[in-house]
Parts: C-alpha cells; structure tokens; sequence
C-alpha cells in the first residue's frame, strides 16, 4: 500500500474536471458566466452532485444552497473542509473557484482510488454567490453558513438587475434550497485553494503561496457637488469644480499608499462627472475609493488621511461632498499552524513557496471565525482574472493541489483530543 | 428732431421682441430649444423675416442661410453690421444670441421712428448655427460669410445624432437655402452685443464690457492606454493605472492655470474611465482638456508645458496615450478703435464700464478678419448661460442696447474716404 505522503492527485482528471465544468455557461471567445442562481449555476451544481454521488458523499445542502459533500473518517467528528464557489463572475475564467472545489473532488477521488481511510472526515463545499455579481453581499453563502449573518437577510436579497428576483425564489426555482440551517455546520478546519488573481507569484518565480491573512478592505463613494459654468468665462477663482476635486482625491489616494508604505495599497477606479461635457466645469462627481491593508490600525488610518485631504480639497474648491461607508471589511488572520503545514508540505514536494497576504477576498476569510483555516495560492499568468484571458498553467495546478491534498491528509490524521 | 446722441433705444418693445421669440421652442421650465435648422429655428427666422419686411429691409438669404436685412444709407457703400444668431442649446435662454440680433432690430425701429437717416447703410444679420450643436463646428454660418471656410464644407456636415441629415438638406428643408454666395458680402464693420456668459461684470458691477479679444481655445483629447487589474492583488509598482494618469493630468491642468497667471485658464471638463469599476485599475481613460488665453505665445507654452507633464506622468506609470487636436482657435484681436467709441459711447451715457477679453467664442471672431469688429458684452446674472436660468436684468439690457446704438450711429456717420 502506498505511503500517504507519497500520494499524488492525477492532473488529467482534475483538468479535464475543470474543462468539464468550464463547458456550462462557456462563453462564445473563451472563458465562462455562471453567474449565482441562474440555470447555469444550476447545470454546475448539478454535475458536481453527480460527481459527489458517484463517489458516495453524504450530500448536505442548506438553506442558502452551500453544499457540502461528506467522506466518512474513522471516527464521528466534524470533519477537515475543503471548499470554494462554483460561481463565476459575467467574464470569469476557468480557475477562479472551480478550481478550489475541483481539486477537493479530486482528493476524493484519489483517497477511494487508493482506499485511503482517514481519521477526521473529508469534506468538500460549493458555496453559494461568491462573486456577489447577480446577488449582494459577495461571499453570501460562506457569510451565512459560519453564522456570521442570518440566511434570512440573504434569502431575502434582490437581484442588482432590478428584475426583483430573490435569492430565496431563485434557489428554489433551481432546487437548491435545502433544510439544513446555516450556523450548524460543526467544521474541524477549512482549506481553500485559489489562483492568486495578482502577479506576484508569477512575477517572483514562485509556486506556492502560503495565504497567512486577507487584507482589510474599506470601500468609500465620494459625491462631489460644486456649479456648472463656462471653461472660457469664469475666472480660476470663483470655480466650484467638483470634477477637479474628484481628480485631485483620486491623485492623492496613489500618492497616500505610497506615503503610508507596507501592503497599503489605494484605487479609484471609477470616476463619473456630470454633466461630463468639454467646456463646463462638472457640477457633480462620484469617485469610490478602494483602500487595502493587512494592518487594520494602518488602514484605518489612511482612511483618516484621505478624510483630511478631501475636507481640505473641498473646502479650497468650496464643495460640499457626501461620503457613503460601502464596505469596510478588518483584516482577517489565518491560522498559524495550517499556514505553517503548508509551507512545510511545500518544502517537502520541493516546490518553492512564500508567505503571503491576498489583496482579494475569500469564502476562507469567512470561515476563519469558526475554525483554523488557511488558504494556498497558484501563480495566475499576467495576474489576470475575472477576465475570459484568466490562466493557470497545468503544472501549477498540479503542484497546488499536492499542496492541497498533503495539507488537508496531515490535518485529517492530526492526533484527536 | 431729435439729436442723434440723444436717441434711445425703446426697452419695452425690445424686450417685448425677445419675449415673442422666446416662446418659440419655449420648454416647460422656462428657456428655450431652438437648434439649428429644426422646425423651431424656422419658425424664429420666419418671424424675424417678418420683422424685417416691417421695416422694409432688403433681405438677403446666403447659400448656408445667413439671413441679413439692410436699412438704405444715403451713400451706397458697405452697410455697418450689427448681428448674432438665433439658435440655441438644447436648455438655452432668451438672451445668448437673441439679443444681439433683435437689438440690432431695434435700433433700426428707433432709426425708422425718428425717421433718421444715416451716411452708410445698417445692416442685420442672425447667422445660421452659431451653437454648433446639432451640427459642428460651431460658429459655421459666420465662418463660411466671411469666406474663412468654404461654404460646401459645410452643407455636407451630417447632424451629430446620427440620423444623417445634412446642413444643405435641412436648409432646403426649412425654406432658408439662399442663392447668394458665402464669402462675397461687403461689411464696412461689425458689431455684436452678447451676454457674457461669465460673472465678471455681475461681480465687479461693471454695466458694459467693451470686448477688446477672444480668448485663444485649444481642445485636446488624451486617450491614456494601461492594463486592468486587481485593486487588491496588484503592488503600486506593478500598475499601470490609466484612471491614474487621467486623473492627474486633469489636477495638473488647474496647477498649470495658476502657474502661467495673467488669463489663462484650463478646464478637464469630461473624465471617462474604462471599464470603470470600483476594483479594478482603469485599463482605458479618456479626457478632454479646454486651455483659453488671450497670449497666443502663452497659450502656446501652457500647451507645452501641459504634454511635457503627460509624458513624465504616463512614462512613470507605463501608460500609452494618444492625442488628438480637437480645436486650435488663435486669440482673435479685436478692433482698437472700435472698442475705443464703445468705451467712449459708455462714458457718454453714464455707464461705468471696462475692456474686457471675451472667453467664449462668438460670430464676431469670424467677422474680425474681413472687417474691424468689436463686441459689447452686459452681465449675465450668476454668470450661467446655455442653461433654463440664463438671465440678464432689464436695466442692462436696456444699458448695452443703447451703447450699440450710439456707437452704431458712429460708425454709420463717420465721414467717407
């Protein structure tokens, strides 16, 4: 019998897995939309249950529709997770979640086909509108199934197209609203492995990233109000030019990340000006500012800095601005021991591997209140995702789910209390 | 009789005209739409025509439809013309354009009335789209009079709905397709009374600009070129943020205004960013910048100095950019002797007034190349113009109707070579 730590996933199966899944919702020049709830979410989940009945897993699904698969363990206790989204974005790739629930079903297969018995349970989740694209709140289904927020503020959420849908009615239509409350299900520990969605692995050479934490998001709308006049006729003085603060705020923000120096990072990447014409000032403006950091005391403050800068700007240009708190997520700390498996478990397959924090949220960073939890990356080429052009290469796919598979084996087999 | 310096212009009757003109294309919340060569500017020409037969005015229609009325003098020589335009934007006023037209209307009444006679002929003109808005460029029907742009150039011009129409076609259309050719009238000299469009007169109390210049214009679109990614995942120093070289280039051009000092101004009054999501770097980014002078050398260097700093900003960020001249207007100089009897007229009457250069464009500036010209500008309240709230006090209007009629009677009287 073969020695657990020589256990190794079988990549064409977990490639031709993805392809699988990839050909429902693919779209015309590559790439695939699954968005949440619709009948191509439906098709998704419906062969992932297929899969997971072929391999015998007790399926539970909750009311929300996170599905869980269960491998039995030797003994009757909560079992090791692993899990991601089925969900894509309208323009998604092939990696981005698929691949994190994928390679769990892929471990599955591996254990059976080598009859590899473990003493904690195996299990893998599909978690419900991660993208958060058709549905908000992003991260629903996981938010829900740790018990962070009640499923029924998310049963009741309307689709963002306004056709007044809701996340109770869709699941239901589809068929996958199921009896298990949310808030119940006991986990040992969660493992998810993701493509990076950023360049830095690819950038460094490096293969595996060992996910210690994800960054603090604050998300901030800004409305400028100033007065519409002439280009040619109002002297620089008497300007209201909320179209200029707007620019000048979206200049700051590089220019506090760079001042604030660590993991900050800061992006405006919308801007909106009315009346948006060549030769008026614009009377209004809308920016969204986007602040990171793994530091919560760091981001917090920037967020003071950016106020500042504003208030001043406004007041100098005499505009009045309205500012609307959007998402103001802490960071989150991973697990230092499963952080540390997956270095150690890297270091042992020879792969090259690094400590870092993800600048993008993750059903992870939602279940880390409930259990020890870490994350693995796999470099993304370009760090290109929610795009049709998103890619992994074949070979960091398979070094990623050996991370994924020796990790959750060592978490399994853990001495029980 | 009356002496000529004495003669005033009849305020009721002038108002009396533009009120009657105003309900033509009059919108719900007050203003007016009366766009070039629609249904309503036939109208608001028909009654003008209407006007000018009253009056017993040889009217002469031009190929592109500059409509002018010419009052006999006792020598037959080149008439003083005292013109505007009848069209206006979308959400325009009573005053930007009308006045300059019906005050010329006026004086001729008051000539007729007090049955005076004059050296040279007076002439009015409403030249055919000076706003520019249903059909570009702007000014057309001044710039093909004066023979500056052939008139062909212009009759092929489609409207910028797209629908396909073209200037000649709706000339004919409209019944206002002349026979004369563009280019070929005799002007002794022009004068054009306009509001100002801008607060300075309100805010200083000043009841007459005498209108030395036109600001020099240019019109430049940036088209900026970097790559989207992740606001999360992506360091500062692996972005090429194209929303960020947009946005700075739009906080330096009111830097840029401040630096050169004298009149410069500049003006970003149109952002547009692609795809323009909260968390994602722009990949595309598009601006427009509006730089005015009345130094052509200033204007000049400040457009210099202006790409100078787009190549550091986009080289600094990796940024491709593309730059397209959308309007380059010199500094029109307008007529030294001219302004002088407007000034002098001004003091005459008991109005304070200043020399003023004009910022927005205006037919005169087309009319400066072939004959001395000059413009009068009075206060626009608030200083807002191409807008339902355009207003001008009855008091000024009267004012600077009667500082283009005495220096009307100037120029028609000053002895003939």
């Amino acid at each position: 019998m073969i020695k657990q730590e020589e256990l190794r996933i079988n990549i064409d199966r977990l490639v031709g897995s993805l392809r699988q899944l990839g050909d429902i919702g693919a779209l015309a020049g590559g790439g695939v939309c699954r968005l949440a709830l619709t009948d191509e979410d439906k098709a998704g989940r419906d062969l992932l249950s297929t899969w997971m009945r072929e391999l015998d897993l007790d399926i539970k699904t909750d009311e929300l529709g996170n599905m869980v698969g269960i491998r039995k363990g030797r003994q009757s206790v909560p079992p090791v997770l692993i899990g991601s989204h089925l969900d894509t974005v309208g323009t998604g790739g092939l990696y981005d979640g698929s691949l994190g629930v994928l390679a769990g079903l892929e471990i599955m297969r591996i254990l059976d086909e080598f009859q590899i018995a473990t003493e904690r349970p195996l299990a893998i989740a599909n978690f419900t509108n991660e993208e958060g694209v058709r549905f908000t709140p992003d991260m629903m289904g996981s938010l829900a199934f740790s018990g962070i927020v009640a499923a029924s503020e998310m049963l009741s959420a309307k689709t963002v197209d306004g056709s007044g849908k809701t996340v109770g009615e869709e699941l239901t239509r589809i068929g996958y609203a199921g009896a298990i409350p949310c808030g119940t299900f006991e986990v040992d520990s969660f493992l998810e492995l993701h493509i990076e969605q950023g360049p830095l692995l690819e950038e460094e050479g490096v293969d595996i990233g060992a996910v210690s934490m994800v960054q603090g998001i604050y998300w901030t709308e800004y409305q400028f109000t100033g007065s519409s006049n002439h280009a040619g006729t109002t002297p620089l003085h008497l300007r209201r030019d909320a179209g200029l603060v707007a620019a000048a705020t979206a200049t700051f923000v590089r220019q506090l990340a760079l001042k604030m120096g660590g993991d900050q990072v800061g992006t405006v990447g919308l801007i909106e000006l009315f009346p948006n014409l060549i030769n008026v000032m614009a009377e209004r403006a809308r920016i969204i500012v986007d602040l990171r950091n793994t530091d919560a005391q760091a981001l917090a403050q920037a967020q003071q800095l950016l106020e500042a800068e504003i208030e001043l700007l406004a007041a100098a240009e005499k505009i009045a601005f309205e500012k609307t708190e959007l998402v103001r997520f802490p960071p989150v700390q991973f697990d230092r021991e499963i952080v540390a498996v997956i270095e150690k478990v890297s270091e042992d397959l020879g792969y090259s591997h690094k400590k870092m924090p993800s600048g993008a949220g993750h059903d992870a960073q939602m279940l880390a209140p409930i259990c020890p939890t870490a994350m693995i990356f796999v470099p993304s080429v370009g760090g290109i995702s929610h795009n049709i052009e998103e890619f992994t290469k074949r070979s960091d796919i398979e070094k990623g789910a050996n991370v994924l598979l020796q990790a959750a084996l060592r978490l399994l087999n853990r001495p029980l209390d």
